[in-house]
């Protein structure tokens, strides 16, 4: 096989078969086929997409380009959650304790910020001692122990996706909803999962802005799901405003504990017992909806979520008692109402890249973070403001940096008299 | 500027402005943007296109990549003549001596084999002692002294074109439109023409299938050239058969000496004479068709454009006495006609492709060509055929390698009762 004749013929029009995949995906890992060729291809499939069939092969060869988590005998029901990214989106850390503390399986595998959302594992990295990196091994152990842990991707992993996820990232291809669904399915599959619900951010502060563009994702997955026997649910819920009171690093660390304690905001606990019930009633545990929420709040109330969530930091090496005393910001700044009247958008995306000014994301390769620094949102959509009430408290460690943020931030919201609509959860499927 | 915010822009439908093209380019050739997102920007050029603005930018840096040639006070109109490439086609080889011998200047940087089609250069080189490779100062003597030369693509002409040609052709990327325009146009652009004519090839033997390809190429290279004050002709010809009788290395050679000797086959004669009349006609040296005609069969006739021929090769080293006796086939073979008819169609690129098997092309990247091969075409389109008449004449020097081209070649023309359309010249701008 010759490598450009595979990119003409994608480029062309035509699908590649599973031979063809194993062969371009396997020869870019030996370094025969070069980088040039791999982002050639994958501008190809920009333009192209893949049929369901190309997706799984391209799944297949990225599994098999690593080890797989397995839990024979398990009688557990295993099963993760992904999200697709947005601002203050901490529903990992909220969910995986909950599932965990009734009995579920829960492996996951996160990531870190992604140009302007937030990234799990950085925010669990506030936390001193916290190791996000584990060996395969370690992990089946925290999950044999636990039920749950929340860990970074390995090279053990998927290296096939690392590789091509690195030049998507220079290359321009990360939108491309194929390639999306084979990185997301290949990581998730390769944590032997049974289940998995996905939920689906749309709006001004994800990169899914259209409920439409989003419900091709969730076919492609969902087809991918069924060719390997993965039950797959999808919560399409709205990024037009952050999730939650905080957006950040440590602060939502906080948030999240804050709402295992049975003191969350509406909206966090509202999407994260949502997401919760699907896979509850996937696991057969309970048998509808209205059980799958009293359940989640049972372990809320009795203190067992909580207490899974300092079990999971714990054995992963998290000092919770040292994380209380550090990460205080050093600087805050606030940004008032001018005017009178109900907040009625955000433009959330732009607060992303306030964060990411002030070190919650990644504005370089090398950048390094700043845990202390985060936002709180005094107001969501809907709300009443007088003007000069707060509506945004930013905080951090780094004056300059509060500076830019802020200036940044300024007019990421509108007030006005119109009474706004504005739903959490736009669609299932 | 970031990279890959640039892929994006152009992958988004947006225009490259100049100095996007000039930093994306630039900053490729030090090596600061890596092959991968060279090959990413060229496959999404492939997609969207490009403007003329954009491609006169891209020509502009290209050229500006290299040195020029310049003919400063020169009295004598500077030319030249290009073919988007077929299969026998010796035009260049014919043309360029007649156009010398009339006054003209042609300083042709011509090309080598590519895929099914042959190359000038590879031509040339059957001729011992030729030097293909000239410096741009041995060029311009060169020209000073006779008028003509043919050589290849040096490293001091469009450096930044060879690098990004050389990507093309492993990343799928060679057939765009505007990467086809700045690539051509960068290169003829140094050679300080002051007038170009360009033979699009149209056909199942050309890389450009249909008329209306053609004219959205020659389009495109016309605004380019009046971007540059470039004056552009364009004769569409068909390559929908061989040009000429033959099609091979030495042989080519051998046909056109014998057409500049007055003794050529039509079509040749006629497409070559049609292309050199564009170019007298630019330079004002007569005042329409019919005198560039004359004046070009008149130094035909009186031996000037074969001598002028002779001078050339000899110039770059060529010695013709020795190639006589050289390239002489070991082999020979013979397709017949299995039935009576006409003939009416062949398959062009598979004869291309024949020749390629027989060493007349580059079937790997360090294929060692086989000057003695080549085919003769005892007959074209619209010939009677009796069954048993030789097709064609095949001959090389490897028995092996005849054997395959001659099962490859079989099937590669059709004879039935239709009285098949032909026409040389499709279409003229």
């Amino acid at each position: 096989m010759i490598p450009s004749d595979l990119i003409a013929k994608k480029r062309d029009g035509e699908s590649l078969s599973k031979k063809e995949i194993y062969w371009f995906i396997n020869s870019f890992l030996n370094a025969t086929i070069s980088e040039s060729q791999m982002a050639s291809l994958l501008m190809t499939i920009f333009y192209r997409g893949m049929n369901s069939e190309e997706i799984s092969d391209l799944v297949n060869v990225m599994i098999e380009s690593g080890s797989k988590l397995n839990f024979p005998g398990s009688e557990n029901f295993i099963a993760d959650k992904h999200s697709t990214g947005g601002i203050g989106d901490k529903t990992s850390l909220i969910l995986a304790p909950i599932l965990g503390a009734l009995g579920l399986k829960i492996p996951m595998i996160a990531g870190r910020a992604l140009a302007f959302t937030g990234g799990t594992i950085d925010k669990l990295e506030s936390i001193p001692g916290f190791r996000s990196a584990q060996t395969i091994k370690n992990l089946k152990r925290l999950i044999i122990k636990n039920n749950c842990a929340i860990v970074s991707q390995s090279n053990e992993i998927c290296p096939a996706d690392q590789k091509i996820y690195k030049l998507r990232d220079i290359t321009a291809t990360i939108p491309s909803l194929p390639l999306i669904t084979s990185s997301i399915m290949s990581k998730k599959l390769s944590e032997g999962i049974e289940a998995l619900v996905l939920d689906i951010k749309v709006g001004n502060g994800a990169f899914i802005k259209t409920l439409k563009e989003g419900k091709i994702l969730a076919k492609l997955m969902r087809e991918t799901g069924n060719r390997f026997n993965l039950k797959t649910d999808f919560i399409f819920s709205s990024m037009d405003q952050p999730l939650g009171r905080y957006a950040g690093l440590a602060c939502e660390v906080h948030e999240s504990m804050k709402t295992l304690s049975g003191d969350g905001p509406k909206d966090l606990i509202k999407l994260t017992l949502k997401l919760g019930s699907k896979l509850l009633i996937q696991s057969g545990l309970v048998a509808n909806f209205d059980e799958a929420i009293n359940l989640q709040k049972a372990v809320i109330q009795n203190g067992n979520a909580l207490e899974k969530f300092r079990t999971m930091i714990k054995a992963q090496g998290g000092d919770l008692d040292s994380f209380r005393k550090l990460n205080q910001p050093k600087y805050t700044s606030y940004i008032l109402a001018e005017s009178d009247g109900n907040l009625t958008s955000f433009n959330t995306e732009k607060i992303g890249w306030g964060l990411v000014e002030m070190g919650c994301g990644y504005k370089y390769k090398n950048t390094k973070l700043d845990y202390s620094s985060g936002i709180e949102f005094m107001k969501k959509i809907g709300d009443d403001i007088t003007k000069g009430e707060t509506v945004y408290r930013i905080f951090n460690s780094n004056k300059e940096k509060l500076k830019v943020a802020s200036n940044l931030l300024e007019k990421t919201f509108k007030i006005s008299n119109k009474i706004p609509a504005f739903k959490l959860i736009i669609h299932e499927y």
